[in-house]
């Protein structure tokens, strides 16, 4: 199908889809016209949604679901070490980001992120020893959604990191995610250099325990709070979090000037290292975000989208009524800006779990709420409007916490509908970070970019499918 | 003239001006219209703006005025005792918002405040004494504006009152305010009461001091960098200061997590002090706009409007090429949400220094910045969009640090041209609290207000006799 993005930045122009008469006619005439392949439905999945439709099943299941999403109230209760928090995590286990990938058949940007955290944990000696080990099997990798944790871009998460623990305050879960290291040269972007490991080390000596004891010190910080007036800042929840990180600081700010059983330099490095990154929430925003997707999982004949998540080389996704099984499709490149010398050429596709926003209603689906967003992954701030509108359409709810001040606080378009998406062929809003395709580059830009559509039609076929069996 | 705001948080009608026929012939054909007496330009000042415009003399004032206002770059570098900063003030010298006022002629709130202040200095044993003592004319009133410095609401400034120093990084002005109290029951909205007065105690004893030493150990806060960041993040410098106070806490908490010089528990109240009120930076913020329009004064034949400013009985105008002279008019009523069971009924008219901020291309200015700021002043987020880009008609430049993402990052209408403004009829947009009209009675609402016309055609007459004179 036709990629209609373009017209979301641009100014506004006749659009045409079926038959070329229209257009030609109008074309004839001198004006511009944007010609869409598009047709509803997309054609491999009509018998499918027609299946689906029967009954009102799936629309009933949907609903059941979203009201779970909604439902969770995510609050950050502590940091502890991974190998503490995860069963059966060995000191060989990496988990990283998107749906399972294999060393032979992972990025750059991944294989850096191994690489990095293998010379972090001394499971190797340098980074050719690494991808030598790598190579031979030595280390185990699992994707981080298959242990209710989430990592953006590599997200790799080997045992001696301290991750951020998110319960349910409304309920019985739990989510999981690593602490954000900054911008630039980081391992989830796939550096691996002396600094990249070093920054690595002080977080699980000093900004681990610091935080956990400031958090045991004041009690649990409620991030739905957070979130929803950061959507009043600014921020998006994705790429732009700058409101979220300084509410934070608010948050934790007292039990660091009070003491939280730490000498007084460790609180100030903690201070100033999350003062000097403003996407330092990234992570636990995420981290909320799992929280209610899989509080929304396993609800059957559910055209839900519960998971988007790439490793670099795959996208994939998961609906509610089709539980753990992926759907995937190539990760696509994304369309950016690039940071110096860098250009797309340096790019590694799509990458990351931080889709995770965009599946609970932030990041791409709240851009409304956060115009100056474009400074960092371009288009124009009427194109961020007009990007959250779209996503009304393949939404299931409205998010009655995050709401857009600009659409006179109408709430967030959360909860995507696989059915919608192939129906309409709109395609889900994503802005991320673009990680150098050559292990150990870094960050290069941040940019613009669409889920496949590949991934929905599978994942309503095999929803149909399923709904057939029961 | 008709009050023309109504048009802006309204669907589209069609409004009409002059002659009768067109409105009538709408109206026979079922439309609904808007029937404006407006003419252009003022009939008051027709002569005084042809005056104004020979040789373009005017033109060039105003480009050198708007220059200067935009050349300041304000740093908040001390808190220091309002006694020894400001030379010549007497034990019993009160500065107060707006123009000049006597007891006599003062508002319900400017009262509250006055006998506030002097309960806290000692100058009076009750609230009654206090009434008795100003009507004696014991306390010698006079306006911030003519000490540098400018107040919130009654604006009230007396001798141990801690007060902020903002120094221009780029020349040599100097600017001051008190500290913000918070919301509710506090000084500057007329309350007194004994939880007002220890309030004002702890700010000269701990709040004050540890600034100081906060600021002298960390060095000055570029108060221009936090205000355009602000603007990126909800913040229209007025009615919503969320993100910049957000902002400050980042950069004074180093300092107090560090020492700076005070036991843990003062830094801690104060973290706290400041955390609790989103409207903490307001003073800070409007300090910075003193700065600006000090620097922009007095320069020949120029109708820049260098400050608006109330003080609950008159609202008063003054112009660059018209030096200390005020133009006043009624201070007029607020329209606007009200707390609790308060109502109109209960409301001051508009009082306070604080529309510095839109005199420098903040606050009502720039409310497409603050969407979100329509749930405190009331409106719509796209009248607030309508509101700034009227006020690109009455403005001479477009501010280059603070910029509106909304508008694709267009700088805010900066620099009010009190010429345009007769010319046009478009009035200067505010934001603004509503101070309860009873003595002590404290916050009672916010609301949006415009300026009143007369004082712009007394200050363009003024100014034209001026420059003829000349």
């Amino acid at each position: 199908m036709t990629d209609l993005s373009p017209l979301l930045d641009n100014d506004p122009v006749v659009a045409t889809a079926g038959t070329d008469m229209l257009a030609d006619s109008i074309e004839q005439q001198g004006s511009t016209v944007f010609r869409a392949d598009w047709q509803p439905p997309h054609p491999d999945t009509a018998a499918a949604l027609a299946r689906l439709a029967t009954d009102g099943r799936m629309a009933e299941a949907n609903a059941a679901a979203v009201d779970r999403l909604l439902a969770v109230r995510p609050h950050l209760v502590d940091v502890r070490i991974a190998r503490d928090v995860f069963a059966g995590m060995s000191e060989r286990t990496l988990f990283h980001a998107g749906p399972p990938i294999e060393w032979e058949r992972a990025s750059g940007p991944m294989r850096g992120a191994i690489i990095g955290a293998m010379l972090y944990e001394g499971l190797a000696s340098d980074p050719d020893d690494a991808t030598a080990r790598a190579a031979r099997g030595e280390i185990e990798l699992s994707p981080c959604h298959h242990h209710g944790a989430v990592g953006p871009m590599a997200g790799v998460t080997s045992p001696s990191m301290p991750v951020a623990v998110i319960e349910d305050g409304a309920g019985s879960g739990v989510s999981y995610s690593t602490l954000n290291e900054g911008l630039g040269k980081v391992l989830r972007y796939g550096a691996f250099a002396p600094e990249v490991i070093e920054r690595l080390q002080w977080m699980d000596r000093v900004l681990g325990p610091v935080l956990g004891a400031a958090l045991r010190s004041r009690g649990p910080v409620d991030l739905q709070s957070l979130i929803a007036q950061a959507l009043q800042m600014g921020d998006d929840g994705h790429n732009r979090n700058r409101a979220v990180t300084s509410l934070f600081l608010r948050e934790i700010g007292a039990a660091l000037v009070e003491g939280a059983d730490a000498p007084v330099d460790q609180r100030l490095e903690v201070f100033k290292f999350v003062d000097g990154n403003d996407h330092f929430m990234l992570n636990l925003v995420m981290a909320a975000g799992k929280l209610g997707s899989d509080a929304a999982a396993g609800v059957t004949a559910s055209s839900l989208v519960t998971v988007m998540a790439r490793n670099g080389t795959d996208f994939g996704v998961r609906l509610s009524g089709t539980g753990d099984e992926w759907f995937t499709a190539p990760a696509p490149p994304v369309a950016g800006l690039y940071l110096g010398a860098f250009t797309e050429e340096d790019a590694s596709p799509d990458i990351g779990d931080s889709t995770i926003t965009e599946t609970v209603g932030l990041g791409g689906f709240a851009m409304a709420a956060a115009p100056a967003i474009v400074g960092f992954v371009g288009g124009t701030a009427a194109g961020a409007v007009r990007r959250t509108l779209a996503m009304y359409e393949i939404t299931l709810a409205e998010h009655p916490s995050y709401q857009i001040p600009m659409l006179e606080f109408r709430g967030t378009p959360t909860g995507i509908d696989a059915g919608r998406v192939v129906r309409t062929g709109v395609l889900p809003q994503i802005n991320t970070g673009v990680a150098g395709k050559v292990p150990g580059t870094g960050m290069v830009g941040a940019g613009l970019v669409e889920a496949p559509i590949e991934c929905f039609v599978d994942g309503i076929n095999a929803l149909a499918a399923s709904v057939n069996k029961s």
